[in-house]
């Protein structure tokens, strides 16, 4: 197939995308990214000499990133290639060094950021509401194997979309139309048409890593299948689709388990949340922290599946750190991610109003911050068997032989208390605490219920031996903690 | 970890299934695969001698594949490890040479089926609902990575499951507790217990391939990134979510699609299938031939991205080859899986009772096979407009000076035709069946309308020239072919 075909299929199929990018017509901008290697040579002379787009509508855009002597040859090359063509070009100059330094970015990153900024740029003083670029089917196969070595989800796997947004400026559209076309394609097009393209400066993304994958490991794996560069394609292609599905229903699940959303923190419903397949359970925890670090490019496999496993059997209060400063807090009934440190709010937790003891009549009620309340009954008839059975954090049952002098109040400096099923041995409630993984800025203000003479319940984590229901137990007050509202 | 952790967190952690596989308990049955190599050798200890299942409720299964001398001597070794863990065990002997000869296979397929049949067999004899087997996480990412390179689909990215069915035997449970353990592990605990075992005569896994990917792909992958084993094993934990939810939707999907089903065919419902996700469209043609042929392990990704567009852009009576003698055919508003050759029903596409023309009076209506009929009517105003613009094959307007000569009738041997739109040339009219796919099966009877003189109709397909309706035609006769119950 001649490349001006794969560029006019390329165009025939344009893509379905969910959000609506339309194809651009005769009548619409395009930015051209160009950095006079073949590939982008190829894509400008197609596009513009073949009659697919006027060229009066075509803008090239060349980034001279500053790293080589040279680059300022091949910025005038590309400048008189447009004007021979009959092309507007814009060229720039970014110290991408400098960047990558003052940014504390990889070289290869920071002139990835660089570009697709400048990309962004020109589609805006132009007009253009799409950009090309020369990708092709090789860079793609190599995209991803990349992917495949290093990354961490499935949708790497589909490598680069053939029309997608423009990173950094999703409301523009990217689109590649010599992705599906090998790269030979493009060798014989230039040759064909006497093009001569200067070595490709500043294609940021030829680094050590992709050449030693072009020139050391494509040809060792073609010794495993022949057809690997296919087999990478198809790869890219079945991804596509399967993605697309996942992130329709990531979408869909996204609106049921989201309770609230502010500047740096959101809130999700854990019930609503542990009912997800785990596909789901995995993939609205890594969405969340897309939404709060919208420029995190990956999350590992390892933290995902830290935050998830706290998620589904973390206690009440437990914490999973996940990147970016970000921290994933398990509330009541619901999940918190935030800033660790920062004006998130805390996440909704039983919290004294504030350091004063309060008398805790039995029967009676304890209003607590935001809805939450502490009930006292007594337990009419005790059971032991479903006294032991109890599971839920929430509900206490406690042996109180004289419960008129019961108070809830935060924990004294330096309390110790002996935690239920720890051997009889004393440990500081502020160590608990600790292991427990309540959050310190939860600790000051968590509840205990407390007698006159020692504590009686760590509220959701341990009652103290000292209360503990035994077959002679007289008197058991049944302990509940519950948000009304 | 030490070993015996990992399967008993495997155990705490039994994955939940779908299908509700249940976890053996201590009173059920269990098959072990041990060939006597390190990997089922450490596992049968760790089961047996750990007092993770009673060893009167195990049962070793070992399979001389009759390929090395040394084979009867491993069986012995087996047999009297067995005998001296208090464990029973059944060898036996299968000539895997022949049996690749006979079935045409590769020794590596003949001995995985031969493997897996023994498993099921001993399974049933014993009363055992469950087999356990002792793949390691690094088999696991070598099966990842075998995947990646040949696979055609996400689902190979999996690797092996931790649950799941015993291939060829799906009522039965196929189980790994090794598959999160490393191979290190394995060792160390055979060293550590004085477990003397044989080479892994009958692990026909290791074959060549896998060899040169443990001892030279996996090696030079690590140069790329130093955790590829981590990383494979990650990739099959997020690849088996992700595949799960997606085919919870193929399930859905099937049920709303399928029309009907036979002994080897099927029928899809072309208007529900056109409406799914591409991902969908994709899954449910692998389905449907897997359903068919439930012994294929692969469809390839061009098969299926052939079929899907005969399917989606076919014309009606398109055929598409699929594997294993299969074939797609596109029908009126259905799309028919079947057996190229064999018994399978025609796809429901209007074909005439018999050879004898009939006449055709204008109004008038002929029926045809399964509640097609054909319908013709004269039209009260010619639009040209309207006329140009039909895009229903199953619609003609044709100019017809004389009506009362009209018929339907098959195709008479030899008989050439005018096709609008071929310059004017002739063509014989099985030349035209076969370059528009009509299926040899279905051109006998397939119906055209003539007058005395010539063609006028192609049904589905072309009108003759002669009947092309211009600015001055006069008297215009619309034919309908539908399918009316």
């Amino acid at each position: 197939m001649s490349l001006v075909r794969w560029v006019q299929e390329f165009l025939a199929n344009w893509p379905a995308q969910e959000d609506g990018r339309h194809r651009p017509g005769a009548a619409d901008t395009v930015v051209v990214a160009v950095s006079g290697g073949p590939d982008s040579l190829a894509l400008l002379h197609v596009l513009a000499r073949q009659g697919i787009h006027p060229a009066d509508k075509l803008v090239v855009a060349h980034l001279d990133h500053g790293l080589r002597p040279s680059a300022t040859a091949e910025a005038t090359f590309v400048a008189k290639t447009a004007a021979a063509w009959g092309v507007a070009c814009v060229v720039e100059r970014e110290d991408v060094v400098a960047l990558a330094r003052d940014q504390g970015l990889s070289l290869e990153e920071a002139g990835r950021q660089a570009r697709y900024a400048f990309l962004a740029r020109v589609a805006a003083q132009r007009g253009a509401a799409a950009v090309a670029t020369g990708h092709h089917a090789d860079d793609q196969a190599e995209t991803v194997l990349m992917h495949f070595l290093r990354g961490s989800s499935l949708a790497g796997l589909r490598g680069m979309l053939p029309v997608g947004p423009l990173p950094g400026a999703p409301h523009l559209t990217l689109f590649r139309p010599f992705l599906e076309a090998p790269r030979e394609e493009i060798l014989a097009y230039c040759q064909e048409h006497d093009l001569a393209p200067v070595e490709d400066a500043s294609n940021m993304d030829t680094t050590f890593f992709r050449n030693r994958l072009r020139h050391e490991l494509l040809p060792a794996l073609a010794g495993y299948n022949p057809q690997i560069r296919e087999r990478l394609q198809h790869l890219a292609a079945v991804a596509a689709g399967d993605v697309e599905l996942l992130e329709a229903l990531l979408r869909q699940a996204w609106t049921k388990v989201l309770r609230e959303e502010g500047a740096d923190w959101l809130r999700l419903d854990r019930a609503r949340w542990l009912a997800l397949p785990l596909a789901l359970r995995r993939s609205t925890l890594r969405h969340a922290v897309w939404r709060l670090r919208p420029a995190l490019r990956d999350v590992g496999f390892v933290t995902v599946e830290q935050a998830r496993q706290m998620a589904e059997t973390g206690q009440v209060g437990g914490q999973s750190t996940l990147p970016a400063g970000l921290a994933l807090v398990v509330g009541y009934d619901d999940l918190t991610l935030s800033a660790m440190a920062g004006a998130a709010p805390l996440p909704d937790l039983p919290q004294l109003p504030d350091e004063k003891p309060q008398p805790l009549a039995v029967p009676g009620r304890v209003a607590l911050v935001g809805g939450w309340q502490l009930a006292a009954t007594f337990l009419e008839r005790v059971e032991l068997a479903e006294i032991q059975a109890n599971q839920d954090p929430w509900i206490a049952f406690v042996d109180v032989p004289d419960p008129a002098g019961l108070v809830i109040r935060p924990r004294r400096p330096g309390e110790r208390f002996r935690p239920l099923g720890m051997g009889g041995q004393s440990a500081r409630v502020v160590e608990v605490m600790i292991n427990r993984k309540i959050r310190a800025g939860l600790r000051p203000l968590w509840p205990v219920v407390a007698n006159d003479q020692h504590l009686i319940w760590l509220v959701g984590h341990h009652i103290d031996e000292r209360g503990r229901v035994t077959e002679g137990s007289r008197q058991v007050v049944k302990l509940h903690v519950e948000r009304v509202t």
